[in-house]
């Protein structure tokens, strides 16, 4: 049996931090006017307290108030783990167990009213984390009475869109355990295999490469490549077709995303790119490293997808591309920035996205090349080192 | 590079059936007098419609109304896959797709208003899937405007409650692929290791077993056993302690859970469990067989619960068993129905569920036996087949 690295080696985020965090979050959640946040498991959990527990059916939940004690609400039988968390272990967060048979959406509506003012029990508002189950949230509102509710993500994503440098750190070394799995796939051998079997290899291999989760690992070989957010399926992969490698998981919690486009020859140069192929990833070349560099502190968000929408539409591709150009990066897969049309959000230093233009052309063949970017004080700090360039293998 | 057993010999469920389960479920949607039923990305999607995807910020939903056509609202770049899932690809559900720029949240709301009368268009009920994502819920709430929205499950329970002879084989098989696991692991090497690195070698043999995913392995080594939901740590385990091993995933999407609970000696037979452990596993033994064997048809949940305290209880442990003793399993690792106090819900045949009582003396150590348990038509078929009794093993 195969083990892969020991997680001794994954830096960590010192306890000290949570403490800081949490203390932000509070100062927002007053600013905001709320009465309190309501964090379930999930990143934002992550963030706040470095806790970390399976979304599930009993109720995990911070509590934040806009002034007063924080405390997290935890199923008895979590108590030991949520005790023992980075952002517990200080004892600056209150710990409080719920039985079987409690009510905790009601403890938690209490804890909410009990900071409260007596005379402000009606129409108080309170945010709850973006990824919080509809059982949760249904069921808050209806012990809240007549709560606003709101979205944790206008509170936190300030805090947690500007990555720290151990957080750049850790997305740094998932970047490089991808870009090490990349390479290994492109030695291949691939011809021959179905789509479901390279994307085990991925899975195996991000673990073995150093992530604790292997989230997703697209193999859209031949036609498939066309389909951005291909499943990888039965079909055996031949020679003269490219593969799309979209790949990616987490490690010490953060994201890896990487996408590189492969080309399998079976050794025949006459199973090479035809010149459509060769033209359209040679453009995608170009835009990929032009969106890259248009990624400075200043930048809007949007003007980011343009540069890459603009130059995709002046070749003729512009039907070809339909979505976005990146999505923030971090604790969670796709997070805020999001690099898309509208969102006016200018850039600064230490936001972390991908930038991943792709050209699609349906029932025959696509391509995509993605990296995580930071933004660095003067400009883009691209985390992959793996090459870039259409990866034309035997396969 | 190791890879695992093929899918191909995982039992898939058939395509009609998904046509079947959405006539029932639009069935239900009528009766409950709702105006649809609306469903995320997880396990009642994947149950209605086959479709798996990642439960991500863009909205991918099923739109089921009281009566006309099932639509599945998906982005653009996922339409691909969509447009070939099992319970799509007959032609019953329409695919909608939505690009970058669109609001899916108002497009979805105008799709439930579309099959209302004129009239209807206030007030209106709608139920969504219990785990879609705050960020969808609320966002649906406004665009619905007054809607009054409720959960899924109060639809969708009574059929995904009630499995199939399919869904059985997937279950039995996951519990099988589980069962070695534990055994390979009881195997050992244990000494010298820490719970983390046992942990990952779980997750490994899970998916070689057959899994596609590995959820969760809990190793609860000395005083951890004592904590029922342990995150494996960085302890070193020691001859002389107990480990309750609590382990599970998916396998052709249905999940696995079983806990047995192992005492590693070194070898040494001084080093074998001390008299209290002994008394304590075997009640713990005769309760959960008791327990099992109270799961019939009729039974209500909470009797199943009642007679694994009620025993407990007699022995002086009451206090020790903090948890309730079991979960429904599926599609999801937790649901309907929970084998708890205050459940006066009845057991049909198909129902499956763990039967999972422990004994936890905090500080000290615990003990845990879990089964997964399908109700057959005359009493318990229990679908794991590992051994029950303490593992003494030299470690």
């Amino acid at each position: 049996m195969t083990t892969g690295p020991t997680t001794s080696a994954i830096p960590t985020i010192p306890p000290a931090r949570y403490v800081e965090r949490l203390a932000a979050a509070q100062t927002l959640v007053n600013q905001a006017g709320l009465a309190a946040l309501l964090v379930g498991v999930g990143a934002d959990l992550r963030y706040l307290m470095g806790y970390v527990a399976l979304p599930l059916e009993r109720l995990t939940m911070l509590v934040v108030p806009a002034a007063g004690r924080t405390r997290l609400v935890v199923p008895r039988l979590e108590a030991a783990p949520a005790r023992t968390s980075p952002g517990a272990a200080g004892g600056e967060v209150e710990i409080v167990t719920w039985d079987e048979t409690d009510d905790p959406h009601a403890l938690v509506a209490g804890l909410v009213r009990a900071d409260l003012e007596p005379t402000a029990g009606r129409g108080i508002a309170v945010a709850v984390s973006d990824t919080l189950w509809a059982s949760h949230v249904l069921a808050l509102g209806d012990r809240l009475g007549d709560a606003r509710l709101s979205l944790a993500s206008a509170v936190l994503r300030e805090l947690r869109m500007i990555k720290d440098a151990d957080e750049i750190e850790l997305l740094r070394r998932a970047a490089r355990a991808a870009d090490r799995v990349v390479a290994a796939i492109a030695a291949g051998p691939l011809i021959g295999r179905t789509e479901a079997d390279v994307a085990r290899e991925v899975r195996e291999r991000l673990l073995t490469e150093g992530h604790e989760e292997a989230h997703f690992a697209i193999v859209g070989s031949g036609p498939n490549s066309a389909s951005p957010h291909h499943e990888a399926s039965d079909r055996v992969i031949r020679a003269g077709e490219p593969i799309v490698l979209d790949i990616g998981g987490a490690l010490g919690g953060y994201g890896s995303d990487i996408t590189r486009t492969l080309w399998v020859t079976g050794g025949d140069p006459d199973r090479g790119p035809d010149e459509r192929f060769r033209h359209l990833f040679g453009v995608l070349y170009d835009v990929q490293a032009a969106a890259t560099n248009a990624a400075r502190p200043g930048a809007r968000c949007e003007d980011v997808d343009r540069v890459a929408r603009d130059r995709i539409e002046a070749e003729g591709y512009g039907e070809r591309f339909f979505h976005r150009t990146g999505h923030g990066i971090g604790l969670e897969g796709h997070e805020h920035p999001y690099l898309v049309a509208g969102n006016g959000e200018a850039l600064v230093e230490g936001m972390a996205f991908s930038v991943e233009p792709g050209i699609y052309f349906e029932g025959d063949y696509g391509a995509r090349i993605e990296d995580i970017v930071v933004c660095g004080p003067n400009g883009p700090m691209v985390l992959n080192e793996a090459p870039r360039e259409l990866y034309v293998v035997d396969g």
